[in-house]
């Protein structure tokens, strides 16, 4: 689906707790470090990709950055499974030659201006969306907040092959591990122990805080254009084997009430298998990965839908083959959204660039291959990137 | 862009100012009206594109329709320019491969729920999107509404060229004629003449009560897929021999303010442009046209805007070469939005298939090619379409 395609460029703005600047701002910021990171000038974008939650519209992204014409725009609806999908969407456009240069963007402040993981409330009146019916069955029974959807899933998944909130804890160090070496990250420097974990207070059971994610102000930007064309710029090319987006059926809300199993991520099995499929590659072919960690357990449930390994073995696998820089299979070497930022999963995408080109703060090495994915349990997406 | 693909269903509800039921039931009578007009079964349905501003998500879309993996999904931002570029993104799903079956929907409440008509507030707090600080600038001065943001662009228009409220009637006396023969139409049996037209009231100086669109309540869905399985479906084949979308420098908002020129409708230009270049065509080869009219200026300026006649012209053409069923281009045929129902543009997509179909109520001759339009002086989007 994204023939011919590749990742030109990436930006990304610092990440904080309080950025003190607009969105909007944020936004413009982080394409333009893309497009210099690139090489490309802004007259030369003629796509825009949003995700779908984000509050600047692609028009105002156009003007304020200088853009010509725009001849392919869209946004992912839905969620935290969107990040990749936006590349997926640019790639479309690439391979149809609707676009040729395209930005994906994420740009917001979700720790000092709204905060996803806070209990939502809705305002009176209008007309209902879909999700708010939808909503409107657990919130009032006090399921208002991501991490308490999630923890049913976690539960689930402990009962069924009886993982231990230490088999979470084991993610949580790990992501740890790489943050503490990524200036980037808001955990640089400050290592934990899986005691650490363990202690950490609950925040809704099995959930504890540091199996959650962190709340961040940031952007991320991505350039997409041809292979051709990437391979006249200024970075290494990171070609886009894969690009899938999925939603299995019975999809409600993270609940998987909908679902007959709960601990099955059945929306990431389904790009598992699109991006096997156009990739031409399996498992054992990837280098790195970059696995979507609102909450710890959502990691182990995507090692199992992804085909790494069987349900029920990624605690094994983590602690057997290992996820650490010397592991079979390094995973968010970024720190990961627990321990680097919550970018809704865009800075996943940046960091399996980087270790494509060589250029990670944490480098795995010889890297050929990389596998990032969004949002687990969720109308999600995702990427099978290489070098070009 | 879309090569290969095309419209193989349509399918909608009534048109209604109370339609009675959620807008999830609109959409989903719609898109099942689709798939049984084109004889596929929802199980097949892998691809849904939402309107932006559509209240129903397309995991509650796909969930309630009973649609199996969905490895397709999309939006379009911004407002009533997203149309056709649902389908247009539907088309570069199925050029690529992304999906084989994809329904492109938009249902809404818009008399009996939220009405866009009227003036917007927006709840204090919260992170203000792009658009609202756009719209902070003119809101508090009286810049509220859709009509009063159209009646500058109609107003330069008249200055510019000599336009008259008598060339905007003539474009809602011909709508009205139309919708006076079909029975879909809110204005069925009741025709205007252009007298009735300038005695209507003024709503906001020079766009009169009859220069403005409907308020409707109703849903319609598009079932887009490759031009090989369109073949083997029901009905005859209308093939996607262009899709577009497009963004022209400077847009802040409807009013035209950040653009030199604010009677030419520059983003219904760049989308002439690629239609004409992607079909291979030139306006004199379409045989039916229709183009968005939130307000009947707008019908004038993109007639210019995509080569019909040059800047300033319009009136004329109107005038001389005609659009009614036996002008040399009939437009909006089914009434429009003026005189049928206000879809944001979607009702117009159904109109032009029916058209090559030969199934309209209001059948122009032999039509082997139609133009379809989503709204003018903002982020929009076309189609042309042929009989395949």
């Amino acid at each position: 689906m994204a023939n011919g395609s590749a990742i030109a460029g990436i930006g990304a703005t610092e990440f904080a707790k309080d950025s003190g600047r607009s969105e909007l701002r944020l936004a413009l910021e982080c394409a333009t470090a893309a497009l210099n990171d690139a090489g490309v000038g802004a007259a030369e974008v003629d796509g825009l990709v949003a995700y779908g939650m984000d509050n600047n519209d692609v028009s105002d992204v156009a003007r304020y950055l200088g853009c010509g014409e725009i001849t392919f725009y869209a946004q992912t609806p839905l969620g935290g499974g969107s990040a990749c999908g936006t590349v997926a969407l640019a790639a479309l456009a690439v391979a149809t030659g609707a676009a040729n240069i395209v930005i994906a963007y994420r740009a917001m402040n979700e720790r000092s201006g709204f905060r996803y993981g806070q209990p939502t409330s809705y305002q009176p009146g209008g007309v209902p969306t879909s999700f708010q019916v939808n909503q409107s069955w657990t919130v009032p029974f006090g399921m208002a907040t991501p991490a308490v959807q999630v923890a049913l899933t976690a539960r689930r998944y402990m009962h069924q092959y009886g993982a231990t909130s230490a088999d979470f804890g084991l993610v949580a160090v790990s992501s740890r591990n790489y943050a503490v070496t990524n200036p980037q990250a808001w955990f640089y420097g400050r290592p934990i122990t899986l005691d650490d974990h363990q202690n950490s207070r609950m925040i809704a059971d099995p959930i504890r805080l540091l199996d959650c994610c962190q709340e961040s102000d940031g952007g991320v930007a991505i350039l997409v254009t041809s292979l051709e064309r990437a391979r006249d710029q200024r970075q290494p090319v990171v070609e886009i084997l894969g690009a899938a987006q999925g939603i299995a059926p019975g999809y409600i809300d993270m609940t998987q009430r909908g679902r007959d199993d709960m601990a099955h991520a059945a929306d990431t099995a389904v790009i598992g298998r699109l991006l096997w499929e156009q990739s031409g590659l399996t498992p054992a072919d990837i280098d790195v990965a970059n696995l979507y960690d609102h909450y710890s357990p959502a990691v182990l449930m995507s090692l199992e839908a992804l085909g790494f390994c069987g349900p029920g073995e990624a605690p094994g696998f983590v602690r057997d083959e290992g996820i650490g820089i010397d592991g079979k299979l390094p995973v968010n070497t970024n720190g990961g959204q627990l321990s680097e930022a919550y970018l809704h999963g865009y800075n996943g995408i940046t960091e399996v660039v980087r270790q494509i080109r060589g250029t990670a703060v944490n480098q795995v090495a010889n890297v050929q291959t990389a596998l990032v994915t969004s949002g687990s349990h969720v109308p999600t997406s995702g990427l099978v990137l290489g070098r070009g």
